[in-house]
């Protein structure tokens, strides 16, 4: 029993002594109703099932080869592949142009192993791929000096969000964020100790972002932090929008007005189904808009996780950097080479998707089909989960323009809310958690991604199977008629 | 030009308002030495060479695969290979095991590929399999939920430090660090704004803790900081020494009086090169000391990286926390699910690492003779090395023990001493450049890892091969020589 009490006065990591900013990180895309959903998982494992279901449906991640076998492609899985065993490339019979790639990447990484660490930034000829990547895309030059690989867009965007905390004035350093948004923002900003400066984006408007709001939320936050930034997520997370160009060149004059850095969150840039929208990249907007605009500091963020490839686990990623002075490039160079460099095999993996097969080369065609394959599934999918939910009464849903996800509007009754409040847990969260055990439905509460006050949302990915998502729809309506009547 | 002002003035990131922790951070490995032996190569290959010499010699990190061109290690690559191309395994003629260890490994990822997001912690059965490497190692048993596979060991020790930093209150955290050390400490510790308690280590006692050394350092530091937790590297970068299991215990009691959390870094955990030398995990002793020891908190880290087969580029790495309490466990996991996962590819090649072939297993005989061949190559160097260097005139070099580097100390003239002082650098600085200008061998100063006031040191990795390391000790030698005649 001593031992027992000494242990405890002797313990040196306690919830009274543990980084206090940690307890702000919320985990809304791993939370607790997948928690949850694991757990019956399990149990409907073990053949346990008192459930009115026999499996769960995982459309709570944009990750496409997880839930739903989307297989990878053949194309990068071979160079990488080759890049890992360069033997393959005699004993194989890899097309040739997967050979001639492997030999190129292998040439550019010391000592010809992806065993060594990298150049802090990246490998050189993968960055100049990037940046040429860039340019196709945007008809403007890129610097491959100002490309950063990293560990998935998540360590980027981390580090960024870094340069620009400067919490040891009188006030925190403030970073407008999005309403909803992806949590990864506001749990890096509790973490950093930033002030989080929340602008909504217009549901009403297709989730595109609003001056007034813009300039609503910047006035509000001004006497409590200093704003040093603005997130833009596009094509959106969890809404689903594709901003238009005119959308983006008001939030760069609005930036430039208000001396934001720019961090355009465009992971999902290769994701556009909509056949009225068009990807737009922040950059080449602000290059359009010429001086003074061009000048401006901004990141570009993009990722191996998403597009129709959806190599998640790669954990590849870039970044661009843009108009930084040179003293400040310095310094951020200092900070990327203390972390030695990102993994190889992501920087392969996202090289093998910024510089795909061409025409005429071997491996185009099969490359071509498997690529538009997943492409047309996931634009027939967009629209198909649009207008399933818009005929649910009760149920509304903006155009799935891009991006992974549907996030509907679902009207709760006030019944429902105010039993809620008894069980101190947000209405939607409430409501995710029955829809998870009536139907093995499992998406995201809106709450995870904040939201309009008294407005309830969910986020649920388009990946499923064509027909599994009627289906989905189909229990789905069933449940929410059954949980209004419950409510009533 | 007023568009150029302009611009000036509407700069979003500065110098000026830049996070000013940032400027803390120093490059030791990968600094200034390093950029001007990258400037000569470039000259070298574009053949304007005004160089005594034809070649850079990179011993300046540990990155076996990189400027000395060992080779992978086959049973990795065909494992990695057959993860990342499933089809391999019926076109490839590689051994039963490896195939059913592909499988085996893509049945434990979601969709059975790679390319999805991984748990958070980690692949289950890469967790497990590490588990059961801890419990072989030292005969306590080992849960799979302590285990966090990490981007390289880097990324597990930024987020344990992190875990600590508590600087809200009057004065900031304070962790010790050894002198010298790997500057990841120093700089995560800089741009966390928190407080380096820094203890020497015991040059004339083969670089071992001291406890009178450990208590005057604490001692020191309690005013200015709240001491949090303890850095032990064992065996040691720079240093190359390996701990005994009594100079182990003398810190965990020491720690435990003080109520530290013991970060132990033992990624060189496989690089035990001494005959007399035997390493003991910090988790092995804690465990042997009983009550109320064994119920210490702790993190130890390991890595892909380092041991004979050196996957640097993977950033593969794991740590395992010892005795949270379950509160704090469930914060730790909610930080480490917002970073989504670490790479797949990196948790599989350390999976591959500390799960090697087993004897009459068909993979088992060329991996042995593979792992031998490296490791008693690496044996054989570090006693070469060691021996060499104290055969050279003012310089001291302790045995190397373990890990990849020799440290010697080297004395300079004071007239050197002196004129460094004008330039602004560090006599081990130029004496580094000096011997990098005239040889073209490239090692870190000891500056870069911190030292003893008044000593001088750099260091070198030990992976050159043989017969390259005579010549470089020769060079060495000449250079030393020529340097002292010319200061005296
Ligand atoms: C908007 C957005 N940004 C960034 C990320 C992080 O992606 P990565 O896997 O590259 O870290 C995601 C992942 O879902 C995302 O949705
Ligand atoms: C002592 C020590 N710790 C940690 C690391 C980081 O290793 P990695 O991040 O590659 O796993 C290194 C790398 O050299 C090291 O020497």
């Amino acid at each position: 029993m001593i031992h027992k009490e000494q242990e405890k006065e002797n313990e040196s990591l306690t919830m009274d002594n543990l980084n206090p900013y940690i307890l702000g990180v919320s985990d809304a895309v791993r939370g607790p109703t997948v928690v949850r959903a694991v757990e019956i998982e399990q149990q409907l494992k073990n053949n346990f099932n008192q459930f009115p279901f026999n499996r769960v449906i995982r459309a709570n991640i944009g990750d496409p080869h997880a839930s739903f076998n989307q297989s990878p492609i053949t194309y990068i899985r071979q160079f990488v592949a080759g890049c890992t065993y360069p033997p393959l490339m005699d004993m194989s019979d890899f097309p040739i142009d997967i050979k001639q790639r492997v030999e190129r990447l292998l040439n550019a990484c010391s000592g010809k192993s992806l065993g060594s660490y990298t150049e802090s930034q990246g490998i050189v000829t993968v960055r100049e791929d990037i940046a040429n990547y860039i340019e196709c895309r945007d008809d403007y030059p890129a610097n491959p000096n100002n490309i950063y690989l990293c560990n998935g867009a998540t360590e980027g965007i981390r580090l960024v969000l870094k340069l620009l905390m400067n919490n040891n004035q009188n006030k925190p350093s403030g970073i407008m964020i999005p309403i909803p948004q992806y949590s990864l923002y506001s749990d890096t900003l509790s973490l950093y100790g930033a002030y989080q400066i929340r602008y909504y984006l217009d549901e009403d408007n297709n989730w595109a972002l609003n001056l007034n709001e813009l300039q609503r939320a910047f006035d509000e936050a001004k006497e409590y932090c200093i704003p040093r930034g603005i997130v833009i997520i596009n094509p959106g997370n969890p809404t689903g929008q594709v901003l238009s160009s005119e959308n983006i060149k008001m939030v760069i004059q609005f930036a430039y007005k208000h001396k934001l850095f720019i961090l355009a969150d465009e992971v999902y840039q290769e994701n556009i189904y909509f056949t009225d929208s068009k990807f737009y990249s922040f950059k080449k907007i602000m290059m359009d808009l010429g001086l003074p605009y061009n000048q401006m500091q901004m990141a570009s963020f993009h990722s191996a996780s998403k597009g129709w490839h959806g190599e998640c686990g790669s954990r590849g990623g870039y970044y661009e950097l843009i108009n930084l002075s040179k003293e400040v490039r310095i310094q951020v160079n200092k900070l990327v080479s203390a972390s030695i460099c990102s993994t190889a095999w992501g920087q392969v993996i996202m090289n093998a998707i910024i510089n795909p097969p061409k025409k005429g080369e071997p491996s185009y065609e099969l490359y071509e089909k498997e690529r538009s394959d997943v492409l047309n599934r996931l634009k027939e999918k967009a629209n198909l989960i649009t207008d399933l939910f818009n005929s649910v009464e009760g149920v509304h849903c903006n155009r799935v323009m891009g991006s992974m996800y549907a996030f509907p509007r679902i009207d709760l009754p006030e019944k429902a809310i105010e039993y809620t409040k008894s069980l101190n847990m947000t209405p939607d969260t409430f409501y995710c958690f029955q829809l998870l055990e009536k139907t093995g439905i499992c998406v995201v509460p809106g709450s995870g991604f904040k939201q309009q006050p008294n407005t309830y949302h969910f986020r649920i990915t388009i990946l499923s199977p064509t027909d599994e998502i009627k289906q989905i729809v189909d229990q789905f309506r069933t449940f929410h008629k059954s949980f209004l009547r419950e409510w009533k």
